[in-house]
């Protein structure tokens, strides 16, 4: 491999430089959630709004927007010069002291919140967010079971991986006692046919109610949602769902804790997810899109309630780059970017032309089970046959690997997003115009016409 | 408390414009580990070295790096200018695409490393760092139970919380099953006295040992230590110490872990602590001083053994900002400055000052019953009397604030940093000189005075 990399270099040298960053980058670190043998890390030299180029000048289209962070893109003007400008300033700061960065992204991300919410914690991302979140409802309500559903990711620390419940969490067990799991509405899925919509809701919040009493309602601190379901395949809850969870939260007295690290920050053509549906959580978890991932954050927003406790009451939470001063310069220009190019708009007009290609890619292929979409946060779902829902590939299984050779049918034309399970993601950033959606959609029309034909 | 802020606006505006973000902070954020009314956060408005000013032109002198990561000081012209030259690439990459400075840094990590250390996993800081590396030992080994010391922070994650033995992990309790806890050699307050080093360092193995066989020597994974305990008051192992964990893990296959996140980086003398010791650990973790905090990052970097295991097996870690292109161009900018300006050499040149001004202080001082150093990393530690040892304030209590007003008497000569029970930490930036070390010194010697004359 190495003499193979020396030889080329000889001859081309621009072309070797990427595969020189991609073997060494494979040579001394380790890829997430692989075997490593099989990773192949495409070196990206330059990038610019949904675009990214390897270093033979291919063009990529980044319809993930990276890890559903990138909602601005890449090379934002504003977010790139608050960073240099805060450089000038300084890089880090304890967050024993203030900052005016700090203290600016703090009051600006309240400001953005349900009035219910008045003080923010900072922590590096989205799993910390979540740990934090969790010690934070123990604290205050001094009780210790926490719910989460199973399809979800919350992260991949150990609080916030025993929070998740899809298979990630595995490597955690056996877990921390007192996180207990509960089932998602996953219509599409469910073992009984629903006659309606609120039969639905009606038959998940009845199920959840009768879990908590039988963990026994007063020992439970809190619920832990994504309030759309991300990575497990954008699980829209069904009308009533979330109110209905309020509503259960209220009567037992649990915190009601909603994830929007990957839902927040324009995502769904809201601000937050959770404003689709008319709630308002007690603790809102966040990361991603609040910097883009410009710089590493996250953060958890609480009620007032909870922020008063603190005042008189030890908050043990705390990590050294906490509130950290660059960061907090990149939020505030990030979310100050959002505001002064009304990109809710954007993502409410793109999505409604992304809502109508994919329920045109539904009715036109047969493998197309089931399309989910909310704003610029859609999933396509892939069957073997659209009347028994069988799926493309079974349930933690996939020995032939179908679903990694679509990604290849998709990556050769230069669209780039991930899988799970038998599920595409579709979530370009959200600066993406109408005409850049259509002619990426029909690469995915063309890519599902060649699914067809290879696998049904 | 807003009214008098805006007036006071009108009287001197660049006064007010710190203690405007003193109260913006407050206001909107939570403060680490703290009840929130008791906070003050100083507002920070310039920073450069060891220095750093607030509002009104006061400069205070940074002698604990912050949280024991700011090693270069603030203001290091050649990693700003790294973090912009990245922000003219890309701020962000997901880790599944290859970055140049990610690359780079991987290597540059490895190549500081022991030669039996072949590849790292980036993590946003030290917490996730450990939570990563347990997470990795348990996968490799195929063993469950985790030994950690009471005298440890780890961090405040769940996992790496878990890890930690001092009172910060009870927010995480009832913890995690398979985290033992043994205790370390704090030979100046052990139970029993030793007659030798030799003595102690064969007694703490021994029970170690012991300790070991009754969990079930076949059942451990992995033994997870602070090289030289940090935030619990700098505890020096004893010689033979470290070789003889390493024999102990090497007899019954478990996996060695040093977290280095604050020793690591020069803090000691040596890049790793570990290196004071002549032993290497299977498994490392880092952050702070990696970067000294400009952009947030940690790692664990594993041996060749465990990074091989990982060419077939699934790897079941990852975080959206791993391997940040920001964080490893600082990185990389950071390590390079500590290599071209020999920090090694200024930390043992200076560092040998600060051990004869702190046993000159032990002496002069009735107040002073210990000081433990190595390199630029050092705590005092109070007494009520040399003879008895008692402590200044009796451990997890000190309901006169005893310990919060040494704090103060040293803030008001501008000498800032931190304490642990009854333990002040001196750890300045490594780039501090001897001028600057024994200026600060003075300070610390006519508070201990005060000391003396208020508190025995
Ligand atoms: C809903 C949700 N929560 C938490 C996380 C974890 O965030 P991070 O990767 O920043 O730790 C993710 C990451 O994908 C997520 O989608
Ligand atoms: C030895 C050690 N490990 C881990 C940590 C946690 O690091 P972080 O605060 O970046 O999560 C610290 C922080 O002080 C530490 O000193």
């Amino acid at each position: 491999m190495n003499s193979l990399i020396a030889v080329a270099t000889v001859k081309e040298e621009v072309k070797m430089k990427g595969s020189d960053i991609q073997a060494k980058q494979k040579k001394y670190s380790l890829q997430s959630w692989s075997a490593q043998k099989n990773t192949a890390p495409i070196p990206v030299e330059k990038a610019e709004g949904m675009y990214f180029w390897d270093f033979e000048g291919n063009r990529y289209s980044d319809m993930s927007s990276q890890l559903v962070n990138l909602n601005i893109g890449f090379g934002n003007k504003a977010v790139n010069q608050a960073i240099k400008d805060q450089v000038d300033q300084y890089c880090f700061l304890s967050p024993a002291y203030a900052a005016e960065s700090r203290a600016n992204l703090a009051e600006k991300v309240i400001s953005v919140m349900p009035d219910n919410i008045s003080k923010v914690f900072f922590t590096n991302g989205g799993s910390d967010a979540n740990e934090n979140a969790v010690k934070i409802a123990r604290m205050f309500s001094g009780k210790f079971k926490v719910f989460s559903r199973y399809r979800s990711y919350h992260g991949s620390s150990f609080g916030a991986g025993n929070l998740t419940g899809e298979p990630r969490r595995y490597a955690l067990e056996p877990g921390a006692p007192g996180f207990i799991k509960f089932f998602d509405p996953y219509i599409y899925r469910e073992a009984i046919e629903f006659t309606s919509e609120a039969d639905a809701t009606a038959y998940y919040l009845t199920k959840l109610k009768e879990q908590i009493i039988y963990e026994g309602a007063n020992n439970v601190a809190a619920i832990v949602l994504e309030t759309i379901t991300g990575s497990n395949g954008v699980i829209i809850p069904p009308a009533g769902y979330l109110p209905g969870v309020r509503a259960i939260c209220d009567e037992f007295g649990i915190l009601m804790i909603c994830d929007e690290v990957m839902t927040g920050w324009g995502r769904t053509g809201k601000i937050f997810g959770f404003e689709n549906f008319d709630v308002k959580p007690d603790i809102i978890t966040f990361a991603k899109g609040v910097t883009c991932g410009y710089v590493p954050i996250g953060g958890v927003a609480v009620s007032k309630e909870i922020a008063d406790y603190f005042d008189d009451n030890y908050l043990s939470c705390g990590l050294t780059y906490s509130g950290h001063p660059l960061a907090c310069a990149a939020g505030l220009a990030t979310i100050n970017f959002y505001q002064e190019a009304k990109i809710l708009d954007n993502v409410n007009a793109v999505g409604k032309v992304l809502a109508e290609t994919l329920e045109k890619l539904k009715e036109k292929h047969a493998c197309v089970g089931d399309v989910r979409y909310i704003g610029l946060f859609s999933a396509i779902e892939l069957v073997k046959s659209k009347e028994s829902k069988e799926a493309l590939v079974p349930y933690g299984k996939d020995p032939e690997g179908v679903m990694p050779k679509i990604l290849g049918m998709l990556k050769a034309k230069k669209f780039m997003t991930y899988f799970h399970e038998n599920m595409l993601i579709v979530a370009p950033p959200l600066i993406i115009t109408a005409a850049q959606l259509t002619e990426e959609m029909e690469k995915m029309d063309e890519v599902l016409t060649q699914v067809d034909q290879t696998f049904l």
